[in-house]
């Protein structure tokens, strides 16, 4: 699986690997588990990659000097669950005799399993688990002329949610999904050069000025030459992951033109509206929640306030000796401001609830600082569904609300009450002024309404749905 | 110096070791230049420190498991200037025919380097260049013939601001200096065991229970007999660091009874009382502007907006080959909000001025991000004194209001109108419900009045002043 | 290039992976760049590898556990000039969806850059630079309906010489080239579980008893149901590299019979006979040296002396400031015993000569160290060919002996006189008890009669050669 | 304890750190458990030190880089049993108002334990455990005026065997005690530097030229004024130790003018002389018993051979899952080369005997490989008696010829004979050409007969002596 990572690219600067360096730093948030960059070095491509941080993968200035040059590709990966293997790590680099193609990827290919199982037929070998090695083969396959006509045949093989960066020699090449899930854009540097990117936020920071989103189907090609756009696939229809908004991407980040945070600051608001609750103070959930929290206490007239604080440290604590002190561990990460809560009724705003142990765990953090009663509110519908393109929820059997009802989901918690935000105030609230349908979201993990086949997931899907003994409808309105 | 640094040490719980281990990651804010536990193992006291945060001295389960016992004793070093030597890294311990020795602490003694050369003269030796071990030096000189006998004498040898705690064989002590400057508490495990540490916080995050805190003139004793509390001195006057308030304890924290979050709160509310904005939105300078930007919020009824994001990873930067890199590496840390700022006039929140670079900084990001106008409000007074007491502000020169009038800063600052809150608007927030003078603050860093004879640094201070061709009331006052 | 490895797997034993962490620790001399360890858990098979020695790269104890179960091969890896890249440490590691495949090479092909550039053309893509990645391309590729079918269909197609071993959930696997220039043995642990080794060095250190040396030809198969031994071809010539013998085995291994230190010890008499010196002392260079130089002593009369040693420790120096100390760094690896060369006339013994610059030097060090005077005996012929088959002698230009004449040679290094052994001297002391040509030894460094088709290096070797305006016979004659 | 170490320093040479740390690693087999060096630089006496090599401990050339300037003291120390704690690693350094004060040490304090206790009765503190924090408190605590003149008194207060190096930003100074136990030498560099070091090879590496043998009860003084020599005492009596000639010192050192490895050589010509066997080969035991080997077969007129070899690579083991292979790791670091000693008589030789652990498993491994039987001949006479001036021996309930005859040895080591050198052979294979009594060397571990007073240690001597209910002159007859 090749989910919730972050790509960056730079073609035309001199200082290509430090402004990728720095790009990658800018969207750490969406993968922790390792990081790489790929720099096209004087001596051809170069690449230094491993586990960890961009901090901990770069650990000196001489890793960063190697790959110097002009053009260069990262990646940040998330961390997955099992056994992380260093082969996943990205940029893959391939060597050929006719020079080297970098390769990073965020997103999930739905036929992966299927064109995986056809290439080893036809001698195909793999050394990765993840999806990425997948386009390579195809490409090498293509019985085009050019590289990027192997590219386009390549692209037009793969199903799902992608948003591929390929680094050569001659060029950087970028490629979103004919749904245009993943999100992609494109800037400018003042040199001239270009930057391929999964967010703005990174654009911003890097002093990039924001070209455009790389649109559903749309294939963007860097080289000396200058920056071209063209559509692979005309067979498109935007479906931007509502994950991105909700809680994924960086709050300082915009998407298809909305911005992240004010679109949270929008549900926070109808969520006001839709599910109003009888509290003293409005908390939001660090990080994440705090956008919601903000438009949820501006549109009820209930004062924010700052109730539980994330620590700026990370802490690496050990198996403890007793319960009680693994309990405590938890709350090194949060902690609940006592002088605040306490003797209130909070309303508790969060963005999104997913197995729902975190949101527990927080609720009796507020309990035991002597909030009266917690109104737990949730900026987003009701997870229920898998998501298969590249956001990490892959089971219904994890997800809380597939298995309970809003009512069920209240005990559980611990709370006086709970409200979810509406599918339809979602799609009011990101606005992305389009006729599409869903309003060009993706809103598949509320609805189980998926907006393409989902191939080799199919049977596997339907085979969960049917051990809850519901149809999609049924857990959809649960 | 040892300034700006955390103790926490356990006494009678089987899970010393873990729990100081805990209580360090929450001090991690007071220090982060190097950590340390000492622990009472069945084989003595034995010790594990290093540079680094607690998660990087603590890398290895084994490095906790060596020192377990029945208490144990750990500190946090701030990064100070200059070259750092790991003899300087505490808890130091000292190793004698008839038992081992372990101190931590917090604070600055302003007599040091004369009890220093007066123990040098007697043959005293030094391996570090802190305070530190000058109260070893002292209380194993005294004539008395208990070891707390000799601990009271050594105490009532060295001024200034000091939180000190010592672990041996037979017990863990600790002791305020005769102001009270640095905050020291005393808690109490669900296994009747003792905690003394910095911060409440960190009772919290341990499940410890509140018993006191440490009293000016105080020194706590805990033994198998249990928990005792004496004065080694009755000269002693209330003078808690304000610092501590406004911008260096956690907001989760109380001392001496009143709430550091909800002092910033009234600090904020206050500054909008005293210097109002015509703004259309609040924004803190995260994370500690946070608490007076909710209270500036309130009370002015302008809306609270999250105009800056902080990063939560720590970027790890090299020199950068351009000075554009430089200055885009900057804004790793900190981001503006485009979508929330631009076109906006921003009130912006900072609990204080030291030497004006980051607020600076900030200030170019928010007009960068298209702010029409900031009006820059600080929730403390003009910094204008060097610090004695343990709070890392060494010098006059590197004071932007001990050098420039408020008008001159508004210039230099770049931003459309500033505003400090007044001393006595500080003492009125945080409001310790005292008659002692500055009602229990100390406020010297603002006013240049100290709550004690200066020593050592009494000549310095008079020298820098000259320099600055003014008395301490003109520059109180500029 | 793959050259100048060690490759070690077990089969059937419940310790499979600590066996192969000791026997690759054994068959470190063979390359120290990097190692690797696949286990067979019972998660299917699992890697761990990295740059540097085995003590390095495990440096955990859990590194060996995560990979424990009934099967593992483990790889060291030879220092190749230019860039390491983490890809080409072994066993490689292939995933596929009927289960994974480790790949461990010792050798260097001959066609792998035609086989490459064939199967680039139909789609093959490649991540490492090394030849290993073909065989495993040949093997998916082949229309064979068996995992040995394929190989066997593999094996044929490449060229040069090659030992590989391979490990399945089902198998390990081993092969030889078909002349046998790579050493390769299997053995037998106490368990009944089987061991496939680069030496017999290494079965000892494990305890496992040797059963035979791998073949011409010859793939060995191990599975649950014993061990097999068959020809995948019957186009064989036995052609043992001859330089295994002269220094890059450890003297504790016999191959295909004979024992390497009584080889060397071998070669030294027939030294002895064939270039007697007027000598005071033999010196042997440590370590390699020493087995000829205990040959030469007992042959000659001449007492056997320690007059060089080298450290038993790695030194790490950086760049040094002076000339003068870069100098003397080099003697933190080798002194020159005075007491002991002081004023003697000394025959110094060196296995062989490359590009000449650490026999300078170490004349260099006897000489500062008094000696009268220095006569150097090479226990082997001059080296004047490179080699194809897997020893890092890749260029003419590098080689001394292929670029100057023996007397030129000895004035060169500053030595009174200098003698070579023969190649019929150093055929007999080998002696492999054959009627194979030259004994069964591959003797081309010496002759430049190559014992295949050179296949890709052909044309480039004939064109260095040409450089030297000599035909192979005058190069071979100097 | 501060035992077998090794110290190195360098004045008036711009290159004095990079000397030293090459001067440190010609140390290295002095001391394993840890290094630092001490740099005069134009900010004070800096310091770098750690566990390890020195190779891991100087990893980086920043390391060396901010120690620069014109002098240095270095020092590796010996690997203790216990704790191994940070503030034992050497140099120490001393910081005091009117300057610093790096100490280095090699050797051990009769009298550390009552000069402590009395130091600690006067207020004196200690950070480490070792000897060495004594020597600074007599120092700073002596009545003299001057540095030297505090020095010598503090010198003429300790017993035992040491060799001190101090460095101050005044000079570098250096001390025998007055046996001269342990050796200290004095050189001089090309640029008229100087080096005082532990051994000679170190200065033949650095390049230095040998002046002089510091001398029992002697002080250097370098300066910028140059190099002074002094007695400090003149109550002094040559004791060179005798076990740096058997196996601790490097065997390219000179020591009061005799090479090592020539004394060693005689040794072993003397053992053939005294202890004949009747034998088909001599096998030393790498490395420290080679030299003897050499001896042995020159006198004996039996064959020199290699029938042990020991790795070049450190080997790195975890705990073994079975005994088998416990007993299997042993043989990473030696093994015995069966085609040499497979049906031979075997003439083992060793440098000395302690526990006898290992040259029980050395005779295994002979057996193993098939030697028909083992004459086991010791180079130095039986190891009985403590050694209280700094060789690692403390006790003589580890020593085997302590508690067993030597016909008991040889049956407990399995071989068919054993034999020593006597006391006698062992003073004239020294031969240090003088009339001092035992030739001027130390043989108290072999006579029981201490050449000084054993102050803090005589009564525990005595008790563990009447525990074997012999006395001295019974046990040292055994």
């Amino acid at each position: 699986m090749n989910e919730e990572c972050g790509v960056f690219g730079v073609w035309g600067d001199p200082n290509a690997v430090d402004i990728t360096h720095l790009g990658l730093h800018t969207l750490q948030h969406r993968g922790q588990e390792g990081a790489g960059i790929v720099g096209r070095t004087p001596a051809g491509l170069r690449r230094h990659y491993g586990f960890g941080l961009v901090s901990q993968v770069f650990a000196q200035p001489a890793d960063l000097i190697a790959l110097r040059g002009p053009a260069a590709l990262g990646h940040v990966r998330y961390a997955t669950a099992g056994g992380a293997i260093l082969e996943n790590i990205q940029p893959l680099l391939f060597r050929f005799s006719d020079g080297a193609v970098a390769l990073a990827h965020n997103g999930n290919l739905t036929n992966a399993l299927s064109l995986r199982a056809s290439l080893e037929q036809n001698g195909a070998i793999f050394q990765s688990t993840s999806d990425t090695e997948v386009l390579m083969h195809l490409l090498r396959r293509s019985p085009a002329k050019t590289f990027k006509g192997q590219l386009i045949d390549a692209l037009n093989q793969v199903h799902g949610g992608f948003a591929f960066a390929l680094l050569t020699e001659n060029g950087l090449y970028a490629a979103c999904d004919p749904n245009g899930f993943r999100p992609l854009v494109v800037g400018q540097l003042p040199s001239g050069g270009y930057v391929i990117c999964s967010e703005t936020a990174a654009l911003n920071v890097v002093g990039a000025e924001f070209i455009k989103d790389v649109q559903p189907g749309e294939l963007i090609t860097v080289t000396n030459a200058g920056m071209t756009a063209e559509q692979y696939t005309t067979h498109t229809q935007l479906a931007v992951c509502s994950m991105e908004y909700i809680y994924f991407a960086r709050p300082d980040s915009e998407i298809h033109g909305v911005n992240v945070h004010q679109a949270r600051v929008a549900m926070g608001k109808r969520l006001a509206q839709e599910q109003p609750a009888a509290g003293d103070i409005v908390v939001g959930v660090p990080n994440s929640g705090l956008s919601a929290a903000i438009g949820y206490a501006q549109e009820s007239g209930i004062p924010y306030e700052m109730g539980l604080i994330k620590s700026q440290y990370v802490a690496r604590t050990f198996i403890q000796p007793t319960q009680a002190l693994r309990e405590r561990s938890v709350r090194l990460k949060l902690s609940a401001l006592k002088a605040v809560v306490n003797g209130k009724r909070v309303v508790l705003i969060d963005d999104s609830i997913v197995r729902g142990t975190t949101a527990k765990q927080i609720v009796q953090l507020l309990k035991d600082a002597g909030a009266k009663s917690v109104h737990l509110r949730i900026a987003s519908p009701p997870l229920r569904f898998p998501c298969f393109y590249g956001i990490d929820i892959q089971s219904t059997k994890e997800l809380l609300a597939a298995n309970y009802s809003v009512a069920a989901m209240r005990q559980l918690l611990g709370v006086e009450s709970l409200g979810f935000l509406s599918v339809q105030g979602l799609e009011d609230s990101v606005n992305l002024q389009t006729t599409a349908p869903n309003r060009g979201l993706c809103v598949a993990y509320f609805t189980g309404k998926y907006p393409t086949p989902l191939d080799d997931y199919a049977a596997n899907l339907k085979e969960e749905l049917s051990k809850l003994t519901l149809n999609v409808e049924e857990v959809a309105a649960r």
